[in-house]
């Protein structure tokens, strides 16, 4: 036999790894209890901990205040009160039949500090009422043996640190009570952009469904919401100026947003320290405005014949058209950046119209960069006549546009190293989307994919890493609608919002793993349909 | 300037190309209206139609008739009275200021033949109770100029036909009333098994989702929930005779199917004409058995110290504790097949352990392979004992089992043609599931993919194909939960569905694209949350 144990031996070492299969019962990765995503500047945290009563527990405002901050803390109170609950009902309806389940007497435990009743919220400056690009989201919590604050000299900061409070308490191992432990934070973004592009054109996404959208966004700290409102395929924007855009351009009736949902979208935005960006895309991206503007787009002929392309840069009416609706625009939308998009302007289209032919030639376009270069400067001029600044897709900088200073670009393809560098050498801000695109699936989730991209992975000086502005993950919503958008967007766009709030040497993907498992349960508890971040697993 | 046009022109030739991005407004594939998926076998329709009054509408058994046939008639009488019923509200609410929507009078179009008020559902034999491998599920449906039926010799073919039936229902353009056009219908399976596996043990899904994917089954002719109940990473399944193995391999105590749950999903199941198909996989995908009962695994000794492997097929007192559970199991799942895994049993942990190595060496087994095949064999004879079937991984064939007449054997990876030749050259019946891994994700969508993969497409004899009774589309739960499971079934498992029920020769994508772009909206319109099939697009 010993031959035959031999070969047995050889053969092991030769084939049996490849079947290995040895795996633990339970969650792939264990989850974190009260770990904060995005995690924070600086923390520490004690063994210690403070006992929180759903019923007596509450945020009192001690300093300046606004409708911000009130509604902040409503929203908080509840978050709070509800940490946990529908894991202990279940616990409790289970262990009714389970007498291995004791409940622990915290009083007695060494660690037990208090009963935490009143936390404060100390905003040292006034309220300002608009969010905006650099504002101070700086803030800072103690949760200390005598008391617990969070101190901010900005409400954009008293909300990011709601946040975390909020993120900080758990539901005790018995489900018998909440709990915090004594904690010090003093946190600080690290990029002012933190965005998410949600494209409504392709899909209608109803107005609920982004207004849970806007709530998931602030419980990961993101503070840009990019309103790809419009595209080829539907209208649903709501013009005051030009109604028949929507009524013509929209899938249905039903799906627009009207001034009313606009409105109501920025301000829960707004509350919740969100920049809301839209974005009208031209002159590509535009064939839905055709539909009841056909003399917007360019005809085409040849073998396009009956087709319409890109909006058509010979016109003067073309420019009329648009400023006055850019003039809309900017009263509804009252951020200081409008995105003018600029990306994939198809080109066979003008090449077959002889009228866009004759014109290049009378003006000496000798490409249809330059010919495009001509419509996007008319555009970027009109937004700076409006005392507004512009974002625009890569293209129209590679095309060599000439842009006003602060013009910011945005980077979503190609060599993206390669692209920041220029794009900051030539001392323009920018902004990376390249390595987050949502709609990219990966079999088996993919954060970690997105988790290990730096908007600062760059060759270039501090002066050229400082006009990296942060970045936006992108949810184009070709295959997405209201029944699955949130499931796609969350817990994925999680690793961007780390990426963009914590500090470069948060690189960490093992306790990144735990702590986003927490995350997403966190996320479901507080009604983001997020889908889960790694593989097997479960939340209480 | 001719030399520089020239050069644009050449320019043009080479490069304009690769921008090409003209585009029509609106969605990306037309839907079609009243169009059935999966695609009946002859179907002819009329431009004539009569029209249903919500409020009179009725199916009428006029035969044979029992309980399961009743619960359908409610079912699909709410299904037709709900027909667009969102969509036309939200028209109407719209059209409110749009008075180009004017109404259309049916009653002098040409092609109005008369209100329909009843369907007879004309059941031509006694109800069978249970559905089973090879049921008739043949079905035809008349809506002639003076009648309306469905009519079928067996209550799973009237199923179907009520499905059918539900599918041609249509709302008017103007959103004013429910059509149904005049239509012949003969239809039946091209495949008896057509299956949906879904695993609750990577993650838990709630019996909520379960009994609505069991809808969303019925609404696409699909008839067997493969319930892969357990696995390595919890066991959710309580068990009579063994309690403690959903009370400590659970991932928690609220998250098991108590046997009124199993009840109560076989019934459900049932009453739609799908079997449910019970996998309690052994030996290997069983490390949650082991959280109470550690002596049914092997020890792992070496590198693996401490884990626990695959079953440990060398004890007599595993074959003692399966043959009474699988006792139960036969009792609990009425079906005359078992499922019992078979699959990726890893053997690092019998090679380090020496009882399982002197075991083998004491029977003269000369490679772990054989060691399974002693292990599969008893229970697949435990099963033959309790006088049922077995379906078993590929494993366990490719292993060389000695298999009973009439296991089938389940075809998950490798080259699917070769092993559907070889299984069914060996005269054992095979199920296909290698390209219908629903887990396996794609950019943009893939339900094209599923739907180009044929269970007939290999090489071998009639009685050879006649031995593939179908296949199974497969949902592993790694990265699914609750919150997006259904989401990624539906409509990609539609694919599988019209593959298994349609005819081989319906392989036009095309047309299948149009249709399935209804059948999600239909699906959605009753309550299923599809994803978008194909690209941009809306459902009203």
């Amino acid at each position: 036999m010993k031959s035959v144990l031999l070969l047995l031996n050889l053969w092991f070492l030769t084939s049996y790894s490849t079947f290995a299969y040895i795996v633990d019962p339970g969650p792939s990765v264990k989850a974190t209890k009260g770990a904060l995503w995005p995690k924070p500047k600086t923390q520490t945290t004690s063994q210690r901990y403070s006992v929180i009563k759903r019923s007596s527990f509450h945020f009192q405002a001690v300093n300046q205040t606004c409708d911000i901050l009130t509604k902040a803390i409503d929203r908080y109170q509840k978050i709070v009160s509800n940490v946990g609950n529908e894991s202990r009902r279940a616990l409790f309806s289970a262990s009714r039949n389970d007498n291995n389940l004791a409940r622990r007497s915290w009083r007695s435990d060494v660690n037990f500090n208090e009963y935490l009743e009143e936390v404060t919220v100390d905003l040292k400056a006034p309220c300002e009422i608009l969010p905006y690009l650099g504002m101070d989201e700086s803030y800072d919590i103690i949760v200390s043996e005598t008391h617990a604050s969070i101190e901010s000299y900005s409400i954009w900061g008293i909300l990011r640190g709601l946040e975390s409070f909020a993120q900080m308490v758990v539901l005790s191992e018995d489900g018998s009570m909440l709990y915090v432990n004594l904690t010090t934070i003093s946190d600080s973004p690290r990029f002012s952009h933190r965005g998410l592009l949600v494209d409504t054109s392709r899909h209608f996404v109803s107005v609920s469904t982004l207004l849970k959208m806007l709530d998931g966004m602030a419980y990961n700290k993101l503070n840009v919401f990019h309103w790809h409102i419009v595209d080829d395929q539907s209208f649903p924007y709501q013009s005051k100026y030009y109604p028949e855009l929507s009524e013509q351009g929209a899938y249905h009736p039903s799906m627009v947003y009207t001034p009313q949902d606009v409105q109501n979208i920025i301000e829960e935005a707004r509350l919740r320290g969100i920049r809301v960006i839209s974005e009208f895309d031209t002159p590509g991206h535009t064939r839905s405005w055709g539909v009841s503007h056909p003399e917007l787009l360019t005809a085409c002929y040849d073998q396009y014949q009956g087709k319409l392309g890109p909006m058509d840069p010979t016109k003067e009416s073309t420019y009329t058209f648009l400023f006055k609706l850019f003039q809309e625009i900017v009263e509804v939308f009252p951020d200081k950046f409008v995105h003018l998009g600029g990306d994939e302007v198809g080109f066979e289209c003008w090449a077959s119209n002889p009228a866009v032919m004759e014109y290049m030639k009378q003006n000496r376009l000798y490409s249809f960069e330059m010919l495009e270069e001509t419509f996007i400067q008319r555009i970027v001029d009109q937004i700076d006549a409006l005392n507004r600044s512009s974002l625009v897709w890569q293209e129209v900088y590679v095309n060599g546009v000439r842009l006003p200073n602060g013009t910011v670009v945005h980077v979503w393809t190609g060599n993206r190293q390669d692209l920041l560098y220029r794009i900051t050498k030539d001392g323009l801000p920018a902004l990376l989307s390249s390595c987050w695109y949502l709609d990219h699936l990966s079999t088996g989730g993919d954060w970690r994919k997105f988790y290990n991209c730096d908007p600062h992975d760059f060759v270039g000086t501090k002066n050229q890493k400082d006009l990296v502005l942060g970045g936006e993950a992108c949810m184009w919503a070709e295959v997405v609608n209201d029944h699955n958008i949130l499931q796609r967007i969350f817990p994925r766009v999680s690793a961007t919002a780390e990426k963009l709030w914590s500090q470069e040497y948060v690189t960490d993907t093992d306790d990144a793993a735990r702590r986003i498992e927490e995350h997403s349960c966190r996320m479901n508890l507080r009604g983001i349909p997020a889908q889960p971040p790694s593989g097997p697993g479960f939340c209480i």
